[in-house]
């Protein structure tokens, strides 16, 4: 199953559209999301902490969400995020990304297996935040996948 | 100085004004920001993520500025995050705030000593994420002050 991204979080999380959030496809499967820096300016003029954050945290759940699916489980799964932390390393001076590192093959391979067993799981995603293909912040996120 | 905080935000911090945050002044000098459900939800109708970690991101910069204003330090200095830690402990159902607690005596003396000194010093601060007077987030933001 393949989802249309932007119209998930643009229908579901109003944050999303004040921060223009777009989606750039990967051929790997992996969704990039964008940030123009305008809506998502400090008073620095750079990036917004809250944004950089906000848009690794859209990535994140976005990533567990697209790992369900490709494991074919539960598609009306709740997905909630436990536990996020960002690391700031350098002003954002443009237009950003949010980019998920792949996710370990053992530890997705763990994921899935105590999801199908026990209709929940948690999955630790790494996400970078990237202005002119310079890595800005890192961000890792702790979500829990539940059956409703 | 007493600083207008609304102001302050929404005129440099647009994602202040999608987020409709708020200030409450508190005797003790905090402020404590609201932001109501609405454009702060998410899927699950509930306190989006991002939305919370936001919140508090300003709420912990707020605190740095007004403690640099308490201690008659550089009215013009930088504020920075440098790392944010939100840990997602109840689900928020309805309108939120965001409340610094009282930053600890002697870590303020070493900051003011410090930045008085070297124009430059780092601050912690822990913030909570309040919903119906429960605690429903953790934030603990570090954040550097420059002289610029």
């Amino acid at each position: 199953m393949s989802r249309d991204w932007q119209q998930l979080l643009y229908s579901t999380i109003p944050l999303s559209v004040a921060m223009q959030v777009g989606v750039i496809d990967h051929p790997d499967g992996r969704a990039e999301l964008t940030a123009p820096l305008a809506p998502n300016v400090n008073d620095k003029g750079t990036g917004f902490g809250g944004s950089l954050a906000t848009l690794a945290t859209l990535a994140g759940w976005i990533e567990v969400r697209r790992q369900l699916d490709l494991l074919s489980l539960d598609e009306a799964a709740e997905i909630v995020i436990q536990h996020g932390n960002t690391e700031y390393l350098h002003p954002v001076t443009a237009d950003f990304t949010a980019l998920v590192e792949p996710v370990d093959a053992a530890e997705l391979a763990r994921f899935g297996k105590l999801f199908a067993r026990r209709g929940m799981a948690r999955l630790g995603v790494r996400v970078q935040l990237l202005c002119h293909a310079q890595c800005c912040a890192v961000f890792h996120g702790e979500y829990v996948a539940s059956s409703v």
